[in-house]
């Protein structure tokens, strides 16, 4: 691999490069994304995502190392940049001075990219984000989903871009195994889902709604819909699900924070498996 | 209530104010802190936290007249500021125009404020947070405590500051009622909660340690051990505490965001309860 150097901040691979930490449409367009740090890009190359180009810094190639190596191994251009441009190719206040641009795996039609060691046992659980536009909550569903074995996520409407940088490094590089499915509409995916066989649950802060405790997720296939960070689910995705779920509250609190919510309705899906041998 | 008018930004009143904005030490030394919006305003008034000055826009006052009311009957001092003013006093990017100067509650020997309407049942379960720093995790746990009904709380080490403003914002006004005690050291908490017979968990990412799903949470009193975002919970805490309870996770994840640990652990706490009538 040859490496190649750069100097200046006008280089326009740089600013290609930095293009895509901006916008999701230039992500889109170009079919590319960049993931920072030492961790994540390792990770990428791990999880067999197509580096485009790596960039570090002199230093950061002596402190990572063992992270660069297999990223040097697999990227179709390495280069070494300056101190002063990492900067430029940061999302981050302290750079660690290791990027790369990855392509956009291909994914499935159920989503899982086709590339990775995917896990592809038929799909039983799904976890649907309608409206979710933190990347901090996006990015902390999809660690969780991993984490726990939900390998299937669909995203509904302006769900925010799971390739921003914030979304990536929430995700500890989730993005990069679990299957991820985009709709426009509601009732689109509700059409695939049900076309799967799955059955759809709408997760609301309702007291008369049925208790999240109460769902049988060992047997039959369950997705549960998780609403927008303010106004829960839209009224379309609650009168088209097969039924609302909720997670029971005390006190006086009126809602989850949406992650959390997510983050418990994911439990509750693989909890019987956990802790035995049953994962599945 | 006489309600005097604001006009310059020197008023001393005002920077006294915006000084509970800045640093845990201010808050502590006045015994002050800084609510901020209509909603948390209200609740405070609500949750009978005593208030000692509240500031409002005159655009404010006709907005959110129903949440300004019951705050103007409790408060010591009332300020109409005009809306240049906001800005000093607010800890967001876009204020409503609604604060209030709080007291910091007087909190019985188990945590739980005076003067509240507190659930005063014994404590059953407790939630330790030992060197939580990131206000966000801090608030959203709160919130999650208060929403599944876990009333008791011990933060260990340097946490972050509960009457910190995105903590109390992030809490949803959770802080007003919870039972919060404070502890400087793993050993000191350990020794309150072995007197008050509460068995303690320490939380670790480990397959080995004991699944949190084989807990009998419905019986007995405990306490689970959540640690610092990167770091986990310190070895001191970790050797001392009884045992070693952990998430079961799969797939390549190596640990949960803090928050979504401790969300888990409220839940399993009580979901037993949670969708039957056996809450307690």
């Amino acid at each position: 691999m040859p490496i190649e150097k750069i100097t200046s901040r006008k280089s326009s691979v740089v600013k290609n490069a930095a293009a895509l930490l901006q916008k999701a449409e230039n992500r889109s367009e170009a079919g590319l994304f960049m993931a920072e740090g030492a961790r994540l890009c390792a990770d990428a190359a791990r999880s067999q995502t197509e580096i485009a180009a790596c960039f570090f810094t002199e230093n950061a190639a002596k402190k990572y190392k063992d992270y660069l190596d297999p990223v040097l191994k697999q990227t179709e251009h390495a280069y070494c940049i300056e101190e002063h441009i990492a900067p430029m190719l940061s999302d981050t206040k302290n750079p660690q001075g290791i990027f790369c641009v990855c392509r956009m795996p291909k994914r499935r039609a159920d989503g899982l990219p086709v590339s990775a060691e995917s896990d592809t046992r038929p799909c039983r659980h799904v976890l649907v984000m309608e409206n979710i536009q933190d990347p901090s909550n996006m990015g902390n569903v999809l660690r969780t989903a991993e984490a726990l074995g939900v390998r299937h996520l669909a995203l509904v409407g302006t769900c925010c871009d799971v390739y921003a940088p914030k979304v990536l490094r929430g995700s500890m590089g989730a993005v990069f195994r679990l299957g991820i499915r985009r709709f426009e509409t509601a009732e689109d995916c509700l059409k695939v889902l049900h076309a799967e066989n799955i059955t759809s649950l709408a997760a609301v802060p309702d007291s008369d709604a049925t208790p999240i405790t109460t769902i049988p997720f060992e047997t039959g296939n369950w997705a549960v819909w998780i609403g927008n960070e303010g106004n829960g689910l839209t009224n379309e995705a609650i009168e088209h699900c097969h039924d609302r779920v909720t997670i029971p509250m005390r006190g006086r609190a009126e809602s989850f924070n949406a992650s959390t919510a997510a983050a418990i309705v994911l439990w509750e899906m693989e909890r019987n498996g956990a802790g035995g041998t049953s994962y599945g």
